[in-house]
């Protein structure tokens, strides 16, 4: 355990020690999974002060989109979905996952195809998965059993996501992407604001 | 082209022969995708008369499930699902892939995987899918816009036994599955029936 930067490495290119940081978590967390592998962990692997990877990639869920080239930082994303209006944001939780979550070239693909043959990865993405969840998005739904209500919203959208870029189903794949999200998005606000869902 | 049984094998044992159209199947379903290995295909690797495919195992959707060790015909399945009450119809899908298709031990996971990193086992998926759902379940919904119905159906349960038997996210494994059937049913009722489905 390094007390203090002086104990890490100084490489004078800080792409390189970007680099270093990023190879080291991506490394820790498919070994680790997502809940072990702490920024003190990944730090020590690129032998940086934990303080160094906060300042270059902040918190860990955004160091983890980071180390997996998604396309949006997560903290990004719900507070983008927190400013929705209420009468825009199942539309809106819709948009993200089929535009930017799990768009066709999205390295979510990616991640799914790992998680459902190799059990690190699972467990990697379980724990994402709870983290952004259960502990970031669940502070802004104003209802009894907000778990329950965002891992339905997010397993259906994760199974369109899936039927849609990984399988390939025609009918989804053709169907223009709007015309989806007016399908879909009365269901997400039925999943998160339902007041039947309260008594479960 | 065999014309007649005549050409075909004759094994003494109709358990023997069985198993090498169960094995026929599975590789011609694999090598083929779904649509393109006919019955008439799977007799001829076989070497059985087509007719004997269809004595031993019916209609090509029942000889996938025998093929795959699927614990279920999808014919029944279908029937079972026509013959709900109105007001059971989304609880009834819901349980039936909750605690048949996608239950945590259904040879159905192993499909799903595959299809995950897999070509091949992706296009068997996705036509085995459309046919199921496209021509088979669509004759009886009642409503317009019966495949996109059917394939958000799909894609939501899919997504919940994926999150819940693949990832194994823990709200959903530790859920009991009548509390899951009684939150997402009214979601199913309503991709099957809301007349708002018509007009996308």
């Amino acid at each position: 355990m390094s007390s203090s930067g002086r104990t890490g490495r100084r490489p004078g290119n800080p792409e390189v020690t970007k680099q270093a940081i990023l190879d080291a978590a991506r490394t820790a967390f498919g070994e680790l999974g997502y809940e072990r592998a702490t920024i003190r962990a990944i730090a020590g692997r690129a032998g940086v002060d934990p303080a160094l990877v906060h300042h270059y990639f902040g918190a860990k869920q955004s160091l983890f989109a980071s180390a997996h080239e998604l396309p949006f930082n997560p903290a990004d994303l719900i507070a983008r979905i927190a400013a929705a209006e209420p009468e825009d944001l199942g539309r809106e939780v819709a948009r993200l996952y089929l535009t930017v979550v799990g768009a066709p070239d999205s390295p979510v693909l990616s991640l799914i195809r790992a998680a459902a043959t190799n059990d690190a990865a699972a467990r990697m993405m379980r724990e994402f998965i709870e983290d952004l969840l259960l502990r970031s998005a669940a502070k802004w739904i104003d209802a009894a059993n907000a778990g329950l209500r965002l891992m339905l919203v997010g397993s259906h959208m994760i199974g369109v996501v899936f039927a849609r870029s990984v399988i390939g189903i025609p009918t989804l794949v053709d169907m223009d992407v709007e015309t989806l999200i007016e399908a879909i998005g009365p269901t997400i606000d039925r999943y998160l604001t339902d007041p039947a869902l309260d008594d479960l």
